[in-house]
């Protein structure tokens, strides 16, 4: 018996026209489909591949086992998460030995921040693998927000927000151009270091990039809570001209 | 009258599959196209077009006033690309004020080191405008080379090989991971840089990702030069356990 092939899927930022040609077609030809999802959600890599999934795919849902965000640093954390990552592991390994082809969805690129890395990581190299690239969130926010980030010679640092407010400080008063990820209960922490690296006024809040609910405004005129599926955007040098 | 909309493509980095359904449907479109290009080639955006683009579009060739690569810090640089890219945008404003929409075609992703941003900074707002994310060629790269590049709470950094040998040394020492992009000539001041910053050993090397050409190898493998559209990556801390 053949094994079947896994194909990790970049999915976008939410809009569906953002998914790649490629992605759509594997999508549509997927006999099996795996996500990630909160265990009270659709999942949002479920939600942009919406009906492109054929409706005879049979499907595997992983819900996260923690609905909040636990510090990565917590062991506690780091232990659960790999067990389920396992689990995850195995149920796919479950179809590709049977010789099933299974397509894992993932929102925005697999291999930036994407829990597809940690199934990638299991099942590498038993199985054979294919990544599609996909859309980041964070080009779906900058090119919503139609802020170009990076002139000339500029660097540009991706930053998360589960860093600690000194680290985080730091890190973008070194950077030229930063973007920083998972926001959610982390913004105010975020603000601070912004403030304290002198990036505040440069800085754009941007919250669901490309989807029909997107918000984007500059972060000093932005209140109230911040899902996790937002972005800060601070454009480089050229902007503070 | 009306005018015309411009519409910025990401070409994604070299797959035409690798395009996103709304590039593929806005070039299919489009009446008039626009690229950047050497004088002495096609233009990497335009071939990933392919046939994809009208035979009756109207087309804007933008040949850059040099072949080899100028430091960014050349004052004569600077003045000769600000006249060019001026002209670009006056050769597309002159459609969109006589009523044409106009695609730009831009390999990888329009906002991150894209040549279209500085076209886009001399025509918005003046015109109405939708900017379209591709993949970036450092995500086409990652994907290629099956690596993923952060885990937990690494910092990525997408650093230029156009900075001098000792500001590329010390931002490659303070990042987690590492993108390195416009490598051409400055391969050998990278290789030292990445020396100093005790990152060789985890470096990567990708040449024409995603096409037909593709190579990747271990960067201390890697010899001879390197084109303009080469990139180092250098995976996380996961990848140094």
């Amino acid at each position: 018996m053949t094994p079947g092939h896994l194909s990790i899927l970049g999915m976008g930022p939410g809009d569906p026209e953002l998914m790649t040609v490629k992605a759509a077609r594997l999508l549509r030809e997927a006999p099996v489909a795996a996500w990630f999802c909160r265990h009270d959600r659709p999942g949002h890599a479920r939600q942009i591949a919406g009906d492109m999934l054929s409706p005879h795919a049979e499907t595997l849902r992983f819900a996260y086992p923690f609905t909040t965000e636990i510090p990565v640093s917590d062991p506690a954390y780091l232990v659960r998460m790999a067990a389920f990552y396992d689990d995850c592991a195995n149920r796919i390994a479950d179809h590709l030995r049977k010789g099933q082809d299974v397509a894992l969805l993932c929102e925005g690129d697999p291999f930036l921040f994407g829990s597809a890395m940690y199934v990638f990581d299991r099942l590498h190299p038993r199985f054979d693998c294919t990544v599609v690239p996909g859309i980041t969130a964070m080009a779906g926010c900058w090119s919503a927000a139609q802020r170009p980030m990076v002139h000339g010679d500029d660097v540009l640092s991706v930053i998360p927000a589960t860093l600690d407010g000194e680290t985080l400080a730091e890190r973008l008063a070194q950077a030229d151009a930063a973007v920083i990820m998972k926001l959610g209960r982390n913004l105010e922490k975020v603000r601070k270091a912004l403030r304290h690296a002198g990036r505040e006024e440069r800085a754009i809040y941007v919250e669901r990039a490309t989807q029909p609910q997107q918000r984007c405004m500059k972060l000093t005129e932005m209140e109230g809570p911040a899902p996790y599926f937002s972005i800060i955007l601070v454009p480089g040098r050229e902007a503070a001209r």
